[in-house]
């Protein structure tokens, strides 16, 4: 169970948003603090801190008005690159404490998400594991 | 339309991967160069460059069986945080040509996504225009 947040309030109309999508399941609106112009949250109505923790029903909505949201957003800004960043704990930096997937269109200029990746080839003697471990923790009644 | 990847060879079964899931149309396993220990690859088997071309169907899939991939990644490696990462384009460091979202798990020690957050306030004077030219770019036929 989620806690209420600012995005309840906004949910909930209480606090007011720059709002680029609405439906029955999920909101999409502006970032107040956006890392470059364009960047929109879409969330999902229900109340869910982390992505684990959410229903696939509510993340497969998420999932199926991501592209077009951020197809618009895209032909709004001019932009052409862009991530998207959805983070689960403090120390991932999540701010927040409901889901929500950020659009962060990336500019020529450098504005937006700056991305530090530190990899490492795979530990191949351990990977069979690893997978396996987290295949068998899948649930069961995983289907599309 | 995609073109041809290390994905697409990995979908067809001409390269292995450490698989963690497959369904129909989505498939996940270990990225062989992660950022930290449980580093997953979720992927449509649609061919798609990037999420704002990827069909809302398959993006839905995608969405629905993040949560529980994501979960299955924490219980196995003990992870607490995590991000979910999604890159389109080379300048928001998009390396395979095929749409891929990556969960990495955040570590004590710093291993997993490095955020570069800028953030600046919004513009308030502008920000009514910006969130009404981006939702009159979304397509009439978006629904949950």
């Amino acid at each position: 169970m989620g806690t209420d947040t600012v995005f309840s309030k906004i949910i909930r109309g209480e606090i007011p948003c720059f709002k680029v999508y609405e439906d029955e399941h999920a909101l999409a609106f502006l970032d107040v603090n956006p890392l470059s112009r364009g960047h929109t949250l879409v969330i999902p109505k229900e109340a869910a801190v982390t992505l684990d923790q959410l229903s696939s029903e509510s993340a497969a909505v998420i999932g199926r008005v991501l592209p077009a949201i951020c197809k618009a957003v895209l032909e709004a800004t001019g932009a052409t690159a862009y991530n998207v960043l959805q983070n689960n704990g403090a120390l991932a930096h999540q701010d927040v404490q409901h889901v929500h997937f950020h659009i962060i269109p990336k500019y020529d200029d450098g504005a937006g998400l700056g991305v530090g990746w530190g990899a490492t080839p795979l530990d191949m003697n351990g990977a069979g594991a690893l997978a396996e471990a987290i295949a068998q923790r899948l649930d069961a009644d995983i289907s599309s």
